[in-house]
């Protein structure tokens, strides 16, 4: 049987970057991953290709894959709704592949109670970390746009609060190379793997006995 | 104020190439990571630098540094006593640095008690992982070969479960690769930055409160 592969639920607030992020790190050649293709009920636009940009379908599609309990997360927005196919992400992950979900704030939280053993990767604006400079700072915003800042970092530092790592999106290039190296790294987890060599003796115990007889 | 460096414990069996693996990290060229110099009562060998290989001390100057609480972990191997100095290793985080202690794994354990915080991982033998072919296999080893196997990777799972990574050590350059992985990843961890986050907001407020008076 081959080992089950990561999901890693890479979400943040709306306007982060989080697909320019994502498309970099599906560039790299090194990497061991699978993009879970989302389902919408949105109309398809020119270029769009049915089962790779998303899985278009109808209302009534939509909402009976839900009722069925198939739908990882879902969220409606402007009308139209998004969500992720349970089936398929099951399947690349029981086929050993690490599939990576990106998804809005709402949506990742929903996955979180499904799925607390997910890999949950905040990516958050450079502004967050700079907030002590301009903070502590220069006096050239006004106090209404830092408060106005600072009411928008809190929101934000409550969602990420909720995941396992945050990660700065200042440079596109090592953004990415930080969320590769999450994702490697979580592979070493001994909460991961103990599981895995324990099995091993489990399995050594079993023949033993079988072998006694 | 610098933020505070990660205590990286990289621990496992004795035997399992530990000074190996850490000599290849040191000698890597981006790394920001200082290793721990350990006190030993033992005597100096020729070719060791004091302060460079260990601190040579007395056995008197040892225990008055244990006695003083001034020691992370120590142990007693072979009638002379090992053990991390304290006050080092906390400079240097306090200095921003991460700080790598490679100890034996009852020392790791100690400092797993005083440091939970600490990223801990466990280096592992190749045999390990490769338990299952050797079980699952080709009838190439007695059974009490396999017996004794077993009885030592249940002792090695054992300990490990007490880490938060296990690392396998097949190949030297691997191995190293995979540590520095974690410890990059570790500094993304959202328990380590949220903190860091949450004081910025912090500060904002004291810093309004003066203002308004």
């Amino acid at each position: 049987m081959k080992e089950r592969g990561l999901l890693i639920v890479f979400s943040g607030p709306s306007g982060v970057g989080k697909g320019t992020v994502r498309a970099k790190i599906f560039n790299s050649p090194d990497i061991n991953l699978k993009y879970s293709v989302s389902m919408t009920t949105r109309a398809q636009r020119p270029g769009e290709v049915d089962g790779k940009d998303y899985y278009f379908r109808s209302r009534d599609y939509f909402e009976e894959t839900v009722r069925e309990g198939q739908m990882l997360e879902y969220a409606e927005y402007v009308g139209n709704y998004y969500g992720t196919p349970l089936r398929e992400v099951n399947r690349m992950l029981d086929e050993g592949y690490d599939v990576m979900l990106e998804i809005e704030v709402q949506g990742a939280l929903q996955v979180k109670e499904k799925v607390p053993d997910g890999v949950f990767i905040f990516l958050t604006p450079p502004d967050l970390s700079e907030l002590r400079h301009r903070l502590t700072g220069r006096g050239t915003d006004s106090k209404a746009v830092i408060d106005e800042r600072m009411i928008k970092a809190r929101e934000e530092i409550h969602m990420m609060a909720a995941y396992d790592y945050v990660v700065e999106n200042d440079v596109v290039d090592l953004a990415a190379e930080r969320v590769k190296k999450i994702i490697q790294a979580e592979h070493f987890s001994v909460d991961r793997l103990i599981g895995k060599y324990e099995a091993m003796l489990e399995e050594y115990k079993v023949e033993k006995e079988v072998t006694k007889l």
